[in-house]
């Protein structure tokens, strides 16, 4: 017996909002929530009332800054805000990076945030799903909003991102290479384009080629009736600030009259579901390291199997456990 | 009837170095291999003589120039080499970018070199399958060294850059932010390290840097005897680069040598065949969502079903099939 509080103790202090309990909840989603699935059904039926905002931009696009500065708009807004920041670096610097945010931002010690960092380090591919469970715990806990803070490289953590209701892409003035990567995937998840640094000179010029490169009237994503607007905003000099949180809570409400909301939650928890039942195999594959993904590999490796064989053996296999 | 070839008739052609060919059957490998499983049986069968070289660094690394220089080295050493470059951005500006690259290399037109893009967009986690299907034809089709190149950013990324027998990591010269980034997952997977653009006064310190990075002695991932280089290079100079091609090949004798390689390929060959059994799974749910996943989402939008419950239904359902 440890004096550790199971799962179960937790619960309820997680959805008065109590932040020791929040983060202990946390660290065990992290961990993968073994033999706690009742917790978590839990926690998900509780969720479902915050607004998730994904917020993702390139490394440098000052969306760390950003998220800052809009989680004290909407403070100032007397709304809560829970902040899941992914960061590949994070596990070497985001402790202090955070802090520093914070204390910038004037936010320490404000119990109306609540802000998480989850490394990419180790995480070997639960990270989308324990990331999306810690944005669950924040909402279960009754934070209005919850902000997903991604960079926007790599398919895990688009993947991340478009879990959100609303999704935010910030670009820095200057384009550049930029540009390129940005339309390899994320320029197409916005639903608001957030021009960071516009203290700098050629933030217009931004301004106006994001424009440009967005289609012209309802296309695509935009079917359901939103036009994707590109807003001019400084950090620093607290502009735009307001004009971005009014934009991210009238997606919020267009998403609400128009059904699209339905539409993303059913998509978004098919998308849960289905990670849910990758991680199931793969964790019944390693559970079989010993045995079976050995003998399956010899076979291989003498010519008697070919690899889609295997495969198939070692899903046939891991379902009768 | 189409006059397209089938991938049986590829075969032959693929075997026998044939360009044409060679390309065909990677477009079919990007696209899945539906029905042409015997095929990929076939060159897997006729894989693993070329030695597979894994090549990351951020963005602006300089990893590219590096890669067009290395393959110019071992082109001087009448070696045939086959490249994948992984690239984020490749979809839009990829094509041209390779051309460039290959005319500033001087290898337009020689048919011991094939570079083959692989575009992040649209993959949609089958990427790493279908870049490390495009290693086995080249390997199968006679390339004695196959180079994957891979910005190092994103777990989906790095999965693929450990496939390879031998990882370089490249670092520009001037670390600042680009360390916090490499220790984040990549600095660890090195075999090689290498520092690019050393014509820059800075690239003597980053050498000093990595070199003082490195654990003492052989600890670690270095446990079978090798000692982890640190190399100062200049493509733009070329200086330092048939230093780092015979670091490689260096890396690849010592692998024969300690049984390190035997290792490698089992563990590779176990995440293929882990990785196989995923898309399978992934595709089996995606042929279902018309009518299984759709009343499993309707069950637990209803409360009536946990999502760990819908998984693993979808899970038993799937493998039914």
């Amino acid at each position: 017996m440890t004096d550790r509080r199971s799962p179960d103790d937790l619960l309820p202090g997680v959805l008065a909002g109590r932040t020791r309990c929040i983060a202990k909840l946390m660290s065990r989603a992290e961990a993968g929530f073994d033999g706690d699935q009742e917790v978590l059904a839990e926690i998900h039926r509780h969720a479902g009332n915050a607004h998730v905002i994904g917020v993702t931009g390139a490394p440098g696009s000052g969306k760390s800054t950003l998220v800052g500065a809009l989680t004290r708009a909407f403070r100032a807004a007397n709304r809560t805000v829970g902040i899941v920041a992914v960061d590949p670096s994070s596990s070497f610097s985001g402790g202090a990076i955070l802090a520093d945010r914070l204390r910038m931002s004037g936010l320490t010690g404000d119990a109306g945030v609540f802000i998480r960092p989850m490394a990419t380090r180790g995480a070997m591919g639960g990270l989308a799903s324990a990331s999306l469970d810690t944005v669950d715990i924040l909402d279960a806990a009754g934070f209005d909003l919850v902000l997903i803070e991604t960079v926007g490289v790599g398919q895990g953590e688009v993947d991340i991102v478009q879990a959100a209701h609303t999704v935010v892409v910030v670009t820095p003035p200057g384009l550049g290479d930029g540009i390129q990567v940005m339309k390899a995937g994320i320029f197409e998840i916005a639903d608001i384009h957030a021009v960071s640094k516009c203290d700098r000179a050629e933030a217009a010029k931004t301004v106006a080629e994001l424009k440009a490169a967005l289609p012209l009237g309802l296309t695509g994503k935009d079917r359901f009736g939103w036009l994707v607007p590109v807003l001019a905003t400084s950090a620093e000099r607290d502009e735009g600030i307001d004009g971005l949180r009014a934009a991210i809570d009238g997606h919020r409400a267009h998403l609400g009259d128009s059904g699209e909301m339905d539409r993303r939650r059913r998509r978004n928890l098919q998308m849960r579901i289905v990670k849910i039942a990758e991680e199931i195999l793969r964790k019944r594959i390693s559970d079989r390291r010993g045995d079976k993904l050995s003998e399956l590999l010899d076979k291989v490796i003498a010519g008697d199997l070919d690899r889609r064989a295997a495969a198939l053996a070692l899903l046939a296999d891991s379902n009768e456990k």
